[in-house]
């Protein structure tokens, strides 16, 4: 079973967005056991849409399409696929009465725009919104199936979701594919591949292995196709649980598992709290620890200490300590740590002071020069990283690795050889 | 000039990673002048890169593929291309020397895998990768050009302004491409194309509009292609100030503008400060300002103020006020706002207080309920939204508003009629 994803508009081409749909509808459809042969990107005009579905419909069973779909003129999604299937454009009334029960709700004008989103191809199914105004399309040929969605990103989830998969289900017989991944923090790829050699070289052949790396998070995908799911499922984990032998302390969860989550975890399940105090990375921490649902159980609350004074005023940082020593330096982190756990009452404070970039760097502190501090009941350490000279990424690692020292802690890792990143 | 991209990777197809890559180099090719005429992603296979790259040579003159140029056995980019062009592959000396340097500098293992990345194909030429192992590499072809590149952003990113846009210059001479961008806020799609409908039908023909939608802010694009461009640009202007007059205050900036780097912008003409009291927010207001960079000439800090006792210890809130309204109210999202301004000392504190679900909603106060408040020397206000279900969703559209709360204060924007969206 092979699908391929086709996301319409000029702004997906010339960068205006990012395209996060097609990701998201590929894990969707992966995880239900389809694979993705192709995600292509295409214009919002009729011969590159009409190319791309038909090349997509000779290839694979099931096409989904988003974008296009929205009330102005220049989307022209669906007058391409009813020329494309020979179907004529006629009011649906049942999209007619949602889209006008709609506009009523939000006080806004049932307009002969909205109207418009009415009109559906004659041959095609349906596919109610209930987030939106533009219905979802589905449309059969030769048994295979095509999909229309809106390209808003809501839309278009609860569409995939409520409808399409139960159709897709409902239409296909699915192959069995079983895949899990682990995440691993603090190697680089080569170093992680060489480590792992052996564990690499050992695998059946009927697990397919693959690295998907990003800056400092390599994720290791354990894949079998079309084998018994439960066997293969069972042999993963096997596998799973050499490899943490093989780089222990490295393997911060599997699946979705960020280091925000698994510490997350790792504190709901000891009954403890973290709070942080943060310089350069401006509120990151916290937005990564908030960004996951039920973090109230575990997180308090933070400060950003963007200003000195405020590190001083409200985290009780000795000003002496940030004249002599500057803002970007141990015993500032180490108080900011502190400080945050005893004003949030806390069990643990993660503090981050350094210099994000693109100016503000000395020859003593070049940009990208991080101190990253942990307080606990018992004890505070700190560690000084030098990253890069680009800002996200300076704020997403001295993120990732303040947070990852107090994973280390409350796994109880050994000294501090693991605290250091190798990339 | 016409260039398609192709991404390579399994992890893309299968959701594991969101393609960012193609989107950055959509708008560079785009702003050079160069129309993209599809986004390609396909599999770590030698057939699907073979025919995704035939294809788009066949109606392209560019070709820029990232990815798959990894160190480990599953990065097949490089053998594939080699064998399509039919060359061999042999080991490049000034590679060899750069990641045996590399390595040497990261403390990490001159293995066989490292070795690997200086072989490359003998009828390329080789653009150096000063940011990583994975060389980038230019072939040519019936006077068309194909580019393979790593699929690591900052190393892609940086070969692609240093080495790939000077040489496609010199190989290639471009049409001309004049576009901008109005940023608008508060204004749902139809409701946008309604009001400036007048605007719309007396553009000149040669400027095409297309409008950008997210969740509520709306891009308008005004293109010309094969014009005059300097002449199209002065119109573009003109029309973007017409359109300034029929949405006022609606229009946040151009091109790259955000809320964010509007206030920004705003505040550091007026030599004031902002500071951030975030409860579901939870750092994410804090972070979008401060992920601009010179935040912190307008950017003092702020309170992740997640547990109720971090609102009253650090942000003065009135545990009266607290226990009798709740913490999502009208008199705390206010004492937030004006805690956190006497805290840090800035001109303004803004404030939001919410449930951003999944769970935690009542009757009187749903899931998705926001206050967000602004507070300044003169005043202090503050609005309360509904907005939806989805966690994600509700955090940026409250920073949003309670970013733009602020915005239409420093604008000057009269009464209470602006502040509230329309969606």
């Amino acid at each position: 079973m092979q699908a391929e994803i086709i996301t319409i508009g000029d702004e997906i081409l010339i960068g205006q967005i990012v395209d996060t749909n097609s990701a998201w509808i590929g894990e969707k459809l992966n995880a239900a056991g389809i694979k993705i042969h192709r995600i292509t990107s295409v214009s919002d005009r009729a011969e590159p849409i009409s190319e791309a579905v038909t090349q997509a419909l000779s290839h694979s069973d099931i096409v989904i399409c988003t974008g296009g779909l929205g009330p102005t003129k220049d989307d022209i999604t669906k007058h391409t696929l009813a020329r494309l299937f020979g179907m004529k454009l006629v009011r649906n009334e049942a999209v007619y009465e949602q889209v006008r029960a709609m506009t009523a709700v939000r006080h806004i004008d049932f307009n002969e725009l909205n109207q418009g989103q009415a009109l559906v191809p004659d041959g095609c199914t349906v596919l109610p919104n209930r987030c939106g105004t533009a219905p979802g399309m589905w449309f059969e040929r030769d048994g295979k199936v095509l999909v229309s969605l809106p390209g808003v990103p809501f839309e278009m989830k609860t569409l995939i979701g409520e409808q399409v998969l139960p159709r897709l289900y409902e239409h296909f017989r699915f192959d069995a594919i079983v895949h899990k991944t682990a995440i691993t923090y603090g190697l680089a790829e080569s170093i992680l591949a060489e480590t792992i050699a052996d564990w690499e070289n050992a695998l059946p052949a009927y697990l397919h292995l693959a690295y998907l790396p990003s800056a400092m998070n390599i994720r290791l995908r354990l894949s079998a196709y079309d084998v018994d799911g439960q066997q293969a499922a069972a042999e993963i984990d096997r596998q799973f649980a050499l490899l943490d032998q093989a780089i222990p302390y490295r393997i911060i969860g599997y699946g979705d598992a960020t280091l925000e989550s698994a510490v997350g975890e790792l504190l709901r399940g000891r009954g403890e709290t973290v709070a942080a105090a943060e310089s350069c990375t401006g509120g990151n921490i916290a937005h990564r620890f908030t960004a996951l649902p039920g973090a109230s159980d575990y997180f308090r609350g933070g400060v950003v200490a963007y200003s000195n004074d405020v590190k001083t005023a409200l985290l009780g940082v000795n000003a002496d300590d940030l004249n002599r020593c500057g803002a970007v330096s141990r015993p500032v982190a180490e108080q900011m740590a502190a400080g945050v756990r005893k004003a949030t009452g806390a069990t643990y404070g993660i503090a981050t002071t350094g210099i994000a970039g693109p100016t503000g760097g000395t020859p003593d502190k070049p940009v990208g020069t991080v101190w990253m501090a942990v307080s606990g009941p018992d004890e505070t350490y700190s560690i000084r990283m030098v990253f890069g000279s680009l800002r996200s990424q300076n704020i997403e690692r001295a993120s990732s690795n303040a947070i990852n020292l107090l994973r280390l802690r409350l796994c109880g890792a050994p000294g501090n050889g693991l605290w250091t990143i190798r990339y």
